[in-house]
């Protein structure tokens, strides 16, 4: 078969590539190109697409085979598959205007397609349909259940999990081989509808497939027992043949039945409505008063209330801990646009990646240490080039009693390690209020980090915050050091500039609130001007604050004395906690007059 | 009930604290230690004790209650409970001698019970039972479903889970509530002998608890419904009472009865035979010949099975890519010391964490990449104090044609932002082996970046590379910079200096193989001598080596350009690859004379 033949040929030509992983799905895909997938290949923008998402991403070389059969690509570029410059990379991401999102890391096509389905359903209020082909070796992975259980739960009719059972994995047989029934039996616990078939016999998977469709109030997932690297006795149902180009490419295609090219007419859909959509209106972020105290994890959950009235196509998302980070305040406004993912944060994180890819602009709340959850989901997300917004509350030591399990200590190391992300952490409710209408128009991966306490407002509401910006809090001729804060630690610092102060030490204080992309302007002017600054965080030594403005500073060689949490800490009181880790106003009083 | 008194007390003393969810289980609890956990309080360390890990660690009042009706501490201790100093946490932590384990980041303390139960079964061959309480909120994590696909598929007896299904989470209801059915057809499908009781009828989990001990060859879970703030009608099964102190505790603890100082006398295990251990011999660690091509990824495969022959309490995990970071060696020569854990790298992880509670060494190897998917894990590890061996194989863009989802670019970020930490980075085969003979006396979290493709031996078999120290490779007195690097990038400066030497500038080279901690002696002295330092590192620019130097100098005040992966890199030959990045020979010959 074409398809085979064709995944044969590019992965010889890229010299690496998965053709057994390919070909074992191939008669799967053929049934559902030809006879169940309604897309437009000439505009992939159209909303009423259906969705394939290939959860097995190394399975690439017969997604491209299938894009070649459907006229989207050339034989031409097919071959280009894996080299240099070519869009066709060894997994697939959305450099190709028909993939939604970036796949490769095995689990987590499934729990996107469930928020791209969950788009459909609610937001847009369009009949597509989500394709998710799956490995079989990715059910290992706990987010297929949490997909599983959030789709089960919500009855999601609008996907279908194909799942290509060839029974081994990379280095030899999965847990349950060729048993199709011990997966039915597990997603059929999860509330779906489970169809078990002959992965290679393309009557019974035309019937699966419009059973699929038809099924109402339960998602299905096909249960397709196949061979890896069917077709080909060298390497048919073989070990060892994962993920490499076949040994005598030639021979094997003249095995397939030699290259005819074949070509498959892909129906576009039916309906062409457009998308729902949600009113909105003007914007009118909430104000603080100068001088009051607030929580900024507050001002998070009233300006996203407020931005979600003047923007329909605002959405959120909270891992059940709503009432903490404030989502809830949106949640009770416009429940229509909210999505409780109860605590499976990597299924948070694959929600709204799903929903951005149909355009619409999700927040996601969860404690900031909670996010560490799903790491490998945002690093997929950046890699996809998604456009998501992540809220990390109670981040760092100020937290208090609750202890190290609660402090999100690594976040800001870990959103910054991603490429094209912004990281933001205000001080007030103000400058909050105003980066989480700021992040709405932001590309990429934008994070905000909030505090749980409460601390003083100090901006006039209104002000504007850019990303990249910071803001100088204290300057003076005759200042000898600077000191860089963020965050609750913004406070310590004027504190601590206080103090000095009245022993007669000028020192300037800066908020540094965008924390990447970092203000290289006032830092290279305080770098040239005081030549010593010291940076303050609630956060790891690695990877924050200190490590940006080192970053930026580093080609000019000032003396930077960074402070951050170096010890473990166990439970106290946020001040005993602030003062304990060595970031509180005397630590920061004791390391300037120690630099100077 | 006096377990339900103590928690309400020592919650209003502190403050802080759940209450409401350690009432829920607290019939649970008191049964347990009173019919079926074996436990020797006074002797911790025998190695018969029976488990108990509490998954929902927000419990811990009930937990110290525990304690002290069993006589392990006092009342005056247990109202230390969330303060400054005290071992008594808001979430429990191992700084307590009866903890395994640092629990509060729900969904894993099913997992790790799983690694401690596989321990008793495959290891130690002791008949100790491990106990874990869960809530029901976390079952929707699905770091629990491969728990309980490992635990089923293993047949694990030695492992009972609690289900404390109280209803409620933190915001509202769980998803069903109280439907305990819906649990136990998933945890049944899943291969897991199910028990449904009234969780506040003492004679039902009684019948509960010895039918688990005594099941065979499945794990068994008791699905216990419960009321969330049992016995106190202002909060009894009521929303919006989590995570807060009782409004009137005095009210609440006549309500339950009055404090009466029950205690409880808790059996101690029956069998007293000592741990099963495996032979070793004399370490005789694979070399390699200077020159020769090898990758550090095979390296590593052929000095852990070199270990695991020398020691008998090394053992080795692996997320089903065996045959690529070559873990397969060990997994061939010891497999009774081996743990297949298939695409679950969240339970590998724990499983890592179980078997080490017990003493022993582990060793857990998958892709960089993928490790980030269990940074959660690894975060709570940390906090625990877990003594673990992480091996991240294909760590960056040098991998080539696979693409960025496959890539390790953030891995070094991500652990070295953690507690106590260390990062190793070797650069050749004979580094590769002396480093991971190293590791197994490392404690805490150690971490070994491996390279997918050859390098060249640059080191003689058998030198010594301790965990902080470096290797001068160029060093001359009419250096003008010098070039810091680790791992791959260490071949790319040996050739930019000669490159260099060529036009007759003269540059140092450093091979920093310890990342974390960093060898700041040999940084100071480059940075007082040449001042100018170029670090380079197949990795992004945030979190990683370069910013180990910065942190290392930054009170001298060098002059620092750090090359690293700054763009998105696609597919391509891993020569281009380092040259599109930026990182190999010529980006770093014309970076050093960008800075001269």
């Amino acid at each position: 078969m074409q398809l085979r033949v064709d995944s044969v040929r590019s992965s010889d030509a890229a010299g690496s590539g998965h053709p057994t992983s390919s070909m074992s799905a191939a008669d799967l895909m053929a049934v559902l190109f030809a006879h169940h997938l309604r897309y437009d290949f000439d505009h992939p923008d159209n909303p009423a697409n259906d969705h394939l998402i290939f959860s097995k991403g190394h399975a690439s070389p017969l997604l491209y085979a299938l894009y070649k059969a459907a006229g989207a690509i050339t034989d031409e570029e097919m071959l280009t598959f894996r080299k240099r410059g070519s869009r066709l990379e060894g997994h697939p991401t959305p450099r190709l205007p028909w993939v939604d999102v970036a796949t490769g890391s095995l689990g987590q096509g499934l729990p996107v397609g469930v928020g791209v389905a969950l788009a459909g359903r609610r937001l847009d209020r369009l009949p597509y349909h989500v394709w998710v082909l799956c490995g079989d070796s990715e059910l290992a992975e706990g987010s297929i259940w949490e997909a599983a259980e959030h789709a089960g739960h919500e009855g999601l009719s609008n996907i279908t999990a194909i799942v290509d059972v060839n029974r081994l994995g990379q280095r030899g047989p999965t847990r349950h081989g060729w048993d199709t029934g011990a997966y039915a039996r597990r997603f059929g616990a999860f509330g779906w509808h489970t169809i078990e078939v002959d992965g290679h016999d393309p009557g019974q998977i035309d019937f699966a497939l419009g059973d699929a469709r038809n099924t109402r109030r339960r998602p299905t997932v096909i249960l397709a027992r196949t061979r890896k690297g069917e077709g080909v006795n060298d390497v048919d149902n073989r070990e060892g043949a994962h993920g490499k180009p076949l040994k005598d490419a030639e021979h094997a295609i003249v095995e397939l039945g030699g290259e005819r090219g074949v070509t498959v007419k892909v129906s576009p859909p039916e309906v062409s409505r457009p998308p729902h959509t949600f009113t909105g209106g003007p914007l009118a972020l909430p104000s603080y008063p100068l001088g009051e105290k607030a929580a900024t994890r507050s001002a998070y959950g009233a300006a996203l209330k407020a931005l979600g009235a003047a923007r329909g196509d605002v959405v959120a998302l909270d891992g059940e801990v709503a009432d903490s980070t404030k989502t809830e305040e949106f949640a009770h406004a416009f429940p229509e646009r909210f999505f409780e993912c109860y605590i499976a944060e990597q299924e948070m994180i694959a929600t709204a990646v799903g929903l951005q890819v149909r355009g619409w602009v999700p927040y996601a709340a969860t404690f900031a240490a909670f996010l560490t959850r799903a790491y490998d989901f945002i690093r997929m997300a950046a890699i996809s080039g998604a456009d998501l917004r992540l809220i990390g509350s109670h981040a760092g030591v100020s937290i208090g009693e609750d202890g190290p399990s609660q402090m999100g200590l690594e976040d800001m190391a870990m959103l910054r390690a991603l490429h094209g992300t912004t990281v933001l952490y205000p001080c007030d409710a103000n400058q909050t209020a105003a980066l989480v209408a700021e992040m709405a128009d932001v590309s990429g991966i934008s994070y905000l980090r909030t505090t749980r306490g409460e601390t003083p407002v100090i901006y006039e509401p209104g002000e504007r915050f850019p990303v990249g910006g910071s803001r100088v809090l204290r300057h003076a001729s005759d200042d000898r050091a600077t000191i860089v804060a963020a965050g609750i630690t913004v406070h310590e610092a004027l504190a601590a500039a206080d103090l000095l102060k009245q022993e007669g030490i000028s020192v300037g204080v800066v908020d540094m609130y965008s924390v990447k992309p970092v203000d290289r302007a006032v830092l290279n002017e305080a770098a040239t001007t005081t030549g010593n600054l010291i940076t303050v965080e609630d956060h790891r030594p690695e990877g924050g604050l200190g490590d940006a403005v080192l970053e930026a500073v580093s080609e000019l060689g000032p003396r930077v004395v960074k402070l951050a949490v170096r010890g473990m800490p166990g439970s106290a009181a946020p001040g005993e906690q602030l003062a304990d880790a060595g970031i509180g106003r005397d630590a920061i009083v004791a390391a300037v007059r120690r630099l100077l």
